[in-house]
């Protein structure tokens, strides 16, 4: 367990609603730079008519990247935010839903909404710092010790 | 970006707990107007032996219904609580998992809760404001200029 | 519905991140053991690399086992910490994403992490108390008239 500590709710919470095409990656980035929130818990639901997601490929080290070509359900983005270099970095995974009920889900890379996104972010204190791994060249979040 | 503004948590989460057979949407909205949550985070785990989900459709306007009728851990509910006509209006996607590990998932419309749902919703202010969107026919939660 | 009361946040967030090749059920467990959290909502994102899910069997009243011998995303890790027997119980549910972006999840028995476990926990009170029901044998949150 690298971190294991208390931190606390700031009170501040960031509800943002992603317009129709927009790319919500750069959109709620922009947002939490705006409004300073470095630290805390994302959670959204809506819908996306085109999606990048990936899987981390461990032995290239990076992300393979899955295109899904079809309007979804954002079915849930789960993720946090953490300062890297002390600007905010956003970790979200996605969960899709086809016009079937089937499922396909990955890191989140970019998106287009339609027809909205509704996200709340909630603020934590002390910030989270994040700091790249070496063994994946990932940026982790980091412990105190690190 | 249609909203972007900091609320604030209240301190308040309803935390529910459905009883098997019970409908949760109707539960849960029903528990909402009680007391008076028109704003929050909604998060859940459990159960269900029966279950209506709904893809959007573009052209139809309207939900394609997807019924799911076995019984099927509830992997993540995720979603929201807004305002609309100034009663709470639930919005939450649901992912579903059968008895082999594979999963289905979209808008929740309707269940039957079987054993439990546990139900834990953060309130939020202020209040989060819905209206029609003239394109799909949906209350989308709206922005300050809307 | 059994419980249907207000709680409170106690601000208190426990922010955890699980090292490579950790047990994050066990880890988990004992971050909230030795933190004195009793209740809360859980979220996180991540990574396995070997996980075992579960399904609930109504007939055997016990979890199906269902093991993925493979590299997968953390899509969503959701659920609740409530008390048995004074003790700090996790209750999380997990949605995992392959290489092609399929999914499979179910209640989360075991894993092992790889690279990374992001996990926040947000503390309410009063404690959540669970009890054993009868019909499945499971601990579940309980009512105040339990």
């Amino acid at each position: 367990m690298k971190v294991q500590e208390i931190h606390r709710t700031t009170g501040r919470m960031l509800v943002l609603v992603c317009d129709k095409g927009e790319e919500p990656v750069t959109a709620i980035g922009e947002a939490l730079r705006r409004q300073h929130v470095t630290a805390g818990r994302v959670t959204a639901v809506g819908g996306f008519q085109e999606t990048e997601i990936g899987w981390f490929d461990r032995e290239r080290r990076d992300y393979r990247r899955i295109p899904v070509r079809e309007q979804v359900e954002v079915l849930s983005l789960v993720g946090d935010v953490a300062a890297r270099d002390e600007q905010p970095a956003l970790h979200v995974h996605a969960v899709l839903g086809r016009c079937d009920g089937s499922t396909v889900g990955g890191h989140l890379l970019s998106a287009r909404v339609w027809p909205t996104l509704e996200v709340i972010v909630t603020e934590v204190a002390p910030e989270l710092a994040k700091r790249v791994d070496p063994e994946t060249g990932l940026a982790l979040i980091a412990g105190p010790g690190d």
